[in-house]
């Protein structure tokens, strides 16, 4: 069974040049006052102010396909399904969305095409665009042999997920079976994290920040029905779904316990968020402890949970680390969650991604 | 062995008569223009305003002693260990501060008297008071025969838990052996929850803002080193933590890969979390699943987490329901989680509780 990663990101070339010439946020910058650093990627409004360095260090990982086939074999990593990085196109111009959507998501089949095998990829849609637009882009992917789903961040058309402008691409990505992944960009406002959260680098919002931000979304998306308009729409979650399997019990009985709700209807018709988990959401595995694990396999079962490694984020801080310590870390949960269950290790490991996404070597 | 809750508030007479005199939040009330609805509970800025109505229906299950004891007879709970509910005294003015914890600590003591063998509690702190006046509330604590420790929010003296100005609070306590019994109310900003926020009830910010924000504040003080110079500072935390047991892997990674904390030398001289949530910290069980309360057992161990109901708070809707949803989903959890372990199952319903915080009927 191959090892497979559904949680890996690309600025693909093409990609790569339109952040290179950009002077707001996303972009690529080599800082006249900080040349040794080299070229620094900035994602985040907060990454640009604070004590720490303006974003972070960007090489060839980030963009060169070859990169990442060598991190692959280093870490015994047969197949990747790749997806651009955060916070992909929902800052483009209305009137260059469609086009841009088109360039990158064609990069990235091109890459995979020449190293089929080894490299599939969800697509990204060009959310800024006009809706009947958006469409039109999920239905162009069918001819994009490698792409198996989309990436997503959680704003939508502008609004969230719980939108309901986001109805026709909802049922059009339903109707072509597409997994949506739904990864976290926009965290939470800096100043939730307290005065002193400078002092502790990035940890707070990348660690807390982004994972409510997941699950507020998913949240907004089951209280506000879309999973009982479109029962057969699968979302895989990124970081285990930041939040979800650990407060879905707390979520439920907010829901039961509240008479807004209750005055509206809402608390008997909908799908539950356990129904959700187990018939709508597939969580990958990127959260670097078997608690975490463990819970996460039992709010979705072993059979929806999809091994990843966020590459290539959270480089190893030592020069000379061959092994990554953010992969490493969630393959060691994985067989300390499992304790010694081989086919279940292999299905989280590969076999789930492989049956749900369709993957051929 | 008794079936012991940890987590239960009441509003002491004393405290309501205060809050019945207040203009501003928080405050009771009989709106003129709701007469219908009765006496209003308003505690948070957003209970004031949004679609749903203002704060919730108040009646004597908030203040009257023998409503808690009704309660409890009706759940099967041999004791209580009662806190007063958020937002304590943080709003008090600085020089009314130190009396009114007095007084308000002073009526929960004995209410306990009353109630030999039924109910303990966790005092209040004048936080908004000096230190030194803080630390001797803390001093005088060691009077009161069933006081076991001191229920406490996130906001500390006003900038956070990781604020070295508690430090010698935090020493007092310890020496104490007092339990600080930490539980959220501030939540994350409403915006945070979107536009339609307002349609899904108070889900969002009870759901999500409660246990991120007790996520965030223990966090912080384990990043500021707290829990290495108090090496023997113990917390319980509300709602299992928040959402601490799930994220820690995450926070961990995230501090593993943070090149400002390396420069600082941070990553390697601190009691990391794991460690931390061993030996520092109790959870309870409020969290309403047993996927929650497996990961709360994993992270900290079985003999560290205590059954809780968060009474009078999450009534049933329906008017004649003498069993609590909110209590009866809590305790299925820990028989659950624990799949027939009757010994384990005592010991999260009330043994660990009568051993740590030396509970005698």
């Amino acid at each position: 069974m191959p090892t497979v990663d559904v949680h890996t990101h690309m600025y693909p070339p093409a990609l790569m040049s339109v952040l290179r010439d950009r002077q707001a946020v996303p972009y690529v910058r080599l800082f006249p006052d900080d040349v040794a650093s080299g070229d620094r990627l900035v994602i985040l409004p907060a990454e640009e102010s604070g004590s720490t360095a303006r974003g972070r260090p960007i090489g060839p990982e980030y963009y060169d396909v070859a990169k990442k086939i060598e991190f692959m074999d280093a870490h015994g990593i047969d197949i990747s399904v790749v997806s651009i990085a955060n916070p992909w196109l929902d800052w483009v111009a209305k009137d260059e969305a469609s086009e841009m959507a088109k360039l990158v998501n064609d990069d990235v089949e091109k890459m995979c095409r020449e190293h089929e095998g080894r490299l599939f990829h969800f697509a990204t849609l060009p959310l800024s665009a006009d809706v009947a637009d958006v469409v039109k882009e999920v239905e162009r992917l069918k001819k994009l042999k490698f792409c198996r789903g989309i990436v997503m961040g959680t704003s939508g058309l502008g609004e969230g997920l719980d939108d309901p402008k986001l109805d026709p691409i909802w049922q059009a990505i339903e109707q072509q079976q597409l997994l949506v992944f739904i990864h976290p960009h926009y965290g939470l406002p800096s100043e939730v994290f307290g005065p002193r959260s400078g002092d502790y680098g990035h940890v707070l919002p990348l660690a807390m920040g982004f994972p409510l931000e997941t699950t507020i979304a998913m949240t907004r998306m089951i209280l506000s029905g879309t999973f009982d308009r479109f029962r057969d729409l699968n979302m895989l979650l990124a970081h285990s779904g930041g939040t979800l399997p650990f407060l879905a019990g707390r979520i439920e009985s907010c829901i039961a316990h509240d008479a807004h709700l209750k005055k509206g209807g809402m608390i008997e018709k909908r799908r539950d968020i356990w129904e959700v988990l187990k018939k709508n959401i597939y969580l990958d595995a990127v959260i670097y402890a078997d608690v975490g694990l463990k819970a996460a396999i039992d709010a979705s079962g072993a059979d929806r949970i999809m091994f990843g490694t966020d590459h290539p984020f959270f480089p190893p801080l030592g020069e000379d680390e061959d092994q990554w310590l953010s992969v490493t870390s969630n393959m060691s949960a994985i067989k300390s969650a499992l304790s010694g269950d081989e086919k279940v290790e292999q299905d989280i490991l590969g076999g789930n991604a492989v049956r749900v996404l369709r993957l051929t070597a």
